[in-house]
């Protein structure tokens, strides 16, 4: 597929280096650091490129086994700060397979339907069937990110959700969903460009929300409540990464490596053939045009 | 964008062409044609690369709108014979925009929940919301088609469809849903090689259905069904288009241009900010990072 190894460039896997147990606390993590790759940013994109057909291939075969009956799937979940880039990862890693195979949904204040059910309604309703790699812009743990930075519901309550949400995870990967929980981090700098970006392009205006300013401003209590997501609801069955995103060719790369691992780890075969293969071919041969 | 004029290649454009009250009847249609283009396949790929990025810059657009209260969206049918290709055009021409903005849905044999409603029920939940490309491989003409030639329902049922088609299709297009409808026109003699190379090789044996050389014994049935939807089902809200798809390049060319043609008549502007936009200049240059 590529001249290179397929590990080129990566010191240690991007499943290790990234993990939350390897790359200390939020608060002390670089944004624009390359935790494990070694490569720059015309080495990354070229990498990427490689990368994006081994991740095609496995999506593809994912796909097969779950057209043949297969009920495993994979679940990407994407949360970080505004900006941080999960609408890009969605567009630049999911755009690199075959749309057919993407589940991808994103979630918002919950609706009036929503609220009338526990917080993790909506979250299964949207998982991700059989065969598909799931999406989520956004997850069920805004229910304890925004939702304990601004006790939307009292401390008692969203202190609970901790294990209700290990024990809703512990139940999909039962149920064969491969979890992989990523965490895009951009740092304050960074974040400041991007936000005077949007106002100075009239195409961008629609992705600026003036709200994301006085998101901003509650910071620390957000790192606060990442690290507590960390702390509380990593495990190895649904481990979270943090995700460098300040330059983004890598944190597309690191995403699409991650991908790559879980698709690995199902170990897949193309499914065998439900038919007789060489009555089929007779069959074939005979027909006239 | 591209070096080319936006129409290089095509002497007429794809939806003259293409359209069914151009072409002719399907069973006197060359699937190996290209009409209105004149380039070759090199020259097609190209002018696909270029093109994919207009389609992608209208998308975005259609997607920004969507995201600001616009309810419109374009809506893709699919049909065709087996192994015409419509995976392929969801794969490959689905795969040029950003898969947020894809709403991609495939239907089968209906369901048993499907069975307890009226035929167009499994159709309406599954319409693109505002903003998005909706993808139907397959879709309600599958009640005209197979159920007729098979006459799955009785022939007084299935006659009365087409002007529930139209009927439906009426009141999506007054909903703001832009229809386009695509069959796939693949030769008796390019559909043997392609399920010939289906059993040629283990990766692609779970494409492969036996029950597909069944059908093909109703081919001349097919055609007459086909030939039912374009004379009854065709209008210009709702036009039906005949894409000669033997050789891949072409359809998928041919597919994008109508898309491009079906957004650009939307004539979308980027939304216009419902902030203060001078305001919000200040609030970030202010910014502390």
């Amino acid at each position: 597929m590529g001249k290179h190894s397929p590990t080129a460039g990566w010191t240690v896997p991007a499943t290790e280096a990234l993990r939350v147990t390897s790359t200390g606390p939020i608060a002390d993590f670089d944004p624009s650091s390359t935790p494990g790759f070694d490569g720059d940013k015309s080495a990354g994109a070229e990498l990427l490129a490689e990368r994006g057909e081994v991740l095609a291939d496995l999506q593809e075969l994912l796909y097969a086994n779950g057209r043949t009956g297969d009920h495993r799937s994979v679940l990407l979940v994407l949360q970080g700060m505004d900006t941080a880039g999960k609408g890009g990862i969605v567009r630049h890693v999911g755009g690199l397979v075959d749309p057919q195979g993407l589940s991808i949904k994103g979630f918002g204040p919950p609706t009036p339907e929503e609220q009338q059910h526990d917080f993790l309604w909506r979250i299964h309703r949207a998982l991700p069937p059989g065969g598909r790699i799931g999406i989520f812009d956004r997850s069920h743990y805004e229910d304890v990110l925004p939702v304990r930075v601004h006790n939307l519901v009292p401390q008692s309550q969203w202190e609970k959700r901790y294990e209700l949400i290990n024990k809703f995870e512990r139940d999909l990967v039962a149920a064969g969903i491969t979890i992989i929980k990523c965490c895009l981090v951009v740092s304050k700098a960074e974040q400041k460009e991007r936000l005077t970006q949007r106002l100075e392009r009239p195409d961008k205006h629609w992705k600026y929300n003036p709200g994301d300013i006085d998101e901003r401003g509650f910071w620390d209590d957000y790192l606060e409540a990442y690290q507590a997501i960390f702390d509380r609801c990593d495990n190895a069955n649904a481990p979270w990464f943090l995700i460098p995103s300040d330059r983004k060719w890598f944190a597309r790369l690191a995403v699409c490596e991650l991908l790559i691992a879980a698709l690995e780890g199902l170990g897949l075969d193309w499914p065998k053939a439900d038919f007789d293969v060489q009555v089929e071919k007779e069959r074939v041969a005979a027909l006239d045009v």
